[in-house]
């Protein structure tokens, strides 16, 4: 099995995350990094969905993924495994989300000379990193079929920051009570400029379609 | 549609949860009262699981139901219609877990001296409440089968505190790469005493063993 390289993470030290995370978004700006923070639920796919989508762009932009967790390295390894990018690992050490300077810390383990976009790949959990600005460009969130249509009426904070929701596993909808229309109804309830975008990271079915906004995204911003 | 009643809760001012915790199992135990608290992912079924559960034990035991959501009231609104037990919602205001006075605040509007049960459904999230003793005789959690077979080894907290994993929508188990006996090898390394019970809640299978667990944890404990 392949190594990766594991950072364990500290609690910050800094009160006002918010100008921390301009700060942040300043430095990686100059340095023509993109930052994308990706978040979700446990179990929603966010580490096939990211397989799958990086071995479609990764000849067009250099990638590097943090995959941040509480505990294990199976994550990082997996897509190390899988695509040849820079992947390495954030213990949170029992911590919820990251936040800005949390995420500098992750940034420090790569070389970002050969990165164009990197990948933040959040806690699992809906909850608390959608309330700290991690310092990225955009935040975008998996929603997988089996979670239910009703997650942006419970979960509002999470789907108003997010730009981009993808909905994972269309492939098992004939056997959940997901309602793709009412779905997308409830998102842009929380946010009307969210794209939402169906896919099926086992299969690959939509991931196109992720990889288009992703480098529309990092070209615009450029 | 039931109206329900909704219970803003507020933050603790406490800052020695376990003491407080402590405190509130005695005076709960004073009372009657087993305070089961159920954990989960967004997502994994905790509310049917709930509707299956207390149709089978509310002739045996007077149930009472906590609901706890960030925002929002349809599950607790789904509770009182389906089973017609006391049902309240209790809204976080954003927070991620309830501890053990943020949980009193919820028991504050149940009639106590008609329950011999209260069941907490606590914010869906497999982080946050798990490091907070809610004051419950006992922790249960529920994981579901899209989820990964990997989730004791990602969130181990969460499956330590649990003596009750309760595997849901084994309906679907053909969709998914889920290993049961990998699961259960998985769970026992966090908690060698926890039982874990699979289950379909949609359909109701594997709910008896949920039921007779239930009743004989009241039971021995009275």
């Amino acid at each position: 099995m392949d190594q990766v390289k594991v950072i364990e993470i500290k609690k910050s030290v800094f009160a006002e995350n918010e100008k921390d995370a301009d700060a942040l978004r300043s430095e990686l700006k100059s340095k023509g990094v993109y930052l994308l923070n990706l978040m979700s639920s446990p179990g929603s796919g966010k580490t096939t969905t990211l397989i799958q989508l990086i071995n479609r762009i990764k000849d067009k932009v250099r990638v590097a993924v943090m995959e941040a967790d509480i505990d294990s390295d199976v994550d990082a390894v997996k897509i190390k495994e899988q695509t040849g990018v820079q992947s390495i690992q954030l213990h949170t050490g029992g911590m919820c989300h990251l936040d800005a300077e949390m995420t500098r810390q992750g940034l420090g383990g790569l070389d970002l000379e050969q990165t164009d976009l990197v990948i933040l790949e959040n806690v699992g959990n809906l909850v608390c990193p959608a309330e700290f600005d991690t310092g990225s460009v955009r935040n975008a969130m998996i929603l997988s079929v089996p979670e239910g249509t009703d997650k942006p009426l419970k979960y509002p904070l999470m789907f108003s920051v997010c730009d981009l929701v993808i909905v994972n596993k269309i492939d098992v909808m004939p056997y959940f009570d997901f309602d793709l229309e009412k779905c997308r109804e409830y998102v842009h309830m929380r946010n009307p400029r969210a794209e939402l975008i169906p896919i099926c990271a086992k299969t690959g079915e939509g991931v196109d379609a992720v990889a288009e906004w992703i480098l529309r995204e990092v070209r615009n911003w450029k």
